[in-house]
């Protein structure tokens, strides 16, 4: 990619970041496409909090401005789940597994996408970009491409200029986007994956569970501590 | 309405309450055919705060549980609307005015539908219900009926159970809604309209202009006070 002789202007882009691994590399991603960026991280009274703190280094290594929006004034419509009410342990295991279902916050991508896109309209900018893939869990509706293709079309009509939401991984899985961000030289040391949000990776929960067969698929070695 | 001989079970619905008269007549209304109801309210660091207030007296009123969601953590989201934002003056005249889009929260109704939804899940209930209208401003394009259209389609997707999004005064202006609010006893008196948000409504601003047009419209007199 040659960045000297493009002529067409890039869409600015905010960037939804957990500061996980998939969203890392999105925003390698779309950085390396010379798109102007800015990240947004939410906290939603999260029991792995501590993402936050990734997805800020993460954002600073990529030259990226970044704002935490805080959802906690929304806690009282959640509900008890493992996620962000700290009295309900976290199931270990597969995310196959039905005590997964605990780790639901409901409807967490429409509020996430609804306020990345207040962010994107209030910054003129063009797009919304989630990292949304193939292996998004069955227990997980709001990640079905039905829900996103659904929400695409309310983002194209919420404000006179449409935004557009961007899923570039919806057909890659959690190994291709390994690979990817090996290729990019994604900071996957500066990641936060585990739900447990402890001072090492548990390697045990479901989110570890998969980080690590993601890396093992891709054949790169995880740089994260694991317990 | 025989609610004793009422054999099929009634949808149960969360209401987006904002303390202004539309909301006001639809709790009324969705009371009236018998819903089990709860209400939300949203404070998003609006200059009107007070009608917060009015929308707690409402939910009171009618018995309904009533919750105020604190969405002010998106308040870096937003930009500067005046609105959310003191520092920059609240128009006066009609909505049609170029200066009134000043009033625009970006993304406001995607925001605020996306977390009653949310409470609408983990509540079990079965669907969210909110005060669209047909004079809903040309200037608020997340009022467009379209818009709605797919937000309806997103919430019908964002869990295993679909959420139903209801908008019973689509078809009616705001002064078939005061006429509505009048025979099923509204309690007009408890609404707030005014975006200045003083002691008493203005009577000057966009919001207070549409008000006393709809009761004037429909013939009924308006119990608020005026400055």
């Amino acid at each position: 990619m040659n960045q000297e002789v493009e002529s067409t202007p890039r869409e600015k882009v905010v960037v939804v970041l957990s500061g996980g691994m998939d969203s890392a590399v999105l925003l390698s991603h779309l950085a390396a496409q010379g798109h102007p960026l800015k990240a947004v991280s939410f906290n939603y009274g999260q029991r792995h909090v501590r993402e936050l703190d990734s997805a800020a280094r993460l954002a600073t290594a990529a030259g990226v401005e970044h704002t935490i929006a805080d959802l906690r004034g929304l806690t009282p419509l959640f509900g008890a789940n493992s996620l962000s009410d700290l009295s309900v342990p976290v199931p270990e295991g597969h995310y196959a597994e039905e005590s997964m279902k605990l780790t639901i916050v409901p409807n967490r991508n429409m509020i996430m996408l609804a306020s990345a896109i207040a962010w994107a309209i209030s910054s003129q900018f063009d797009a919304v970009a989630y990292g949304a893939h193939s292996g998004d869990h069955a227990i997980y509706p709001d990640c079905r491409p039905e829900f996103a293709d659904a929400m695409s079309a309310a983002s194209l009509l919420c404000d006179w200029k449409p935004i557009r939401l961007m899923r570039p991984f919806v057909q890659f899985d959690k190994g291709q986007i390994v690979a990817l961000g090996h290729d990019l030289k994604t900071p996957f040391e500066l990641t936060w994956t585990c739900y447990q949000g402890g001072e090492k990776h548990c390697g045990k929960c479901g989110s570890c569970t998969e980080r690590q067969e993601a890396f093992a698929q891709a054949g790169v070695v995880d740089p994260v501590a694991y317990v």
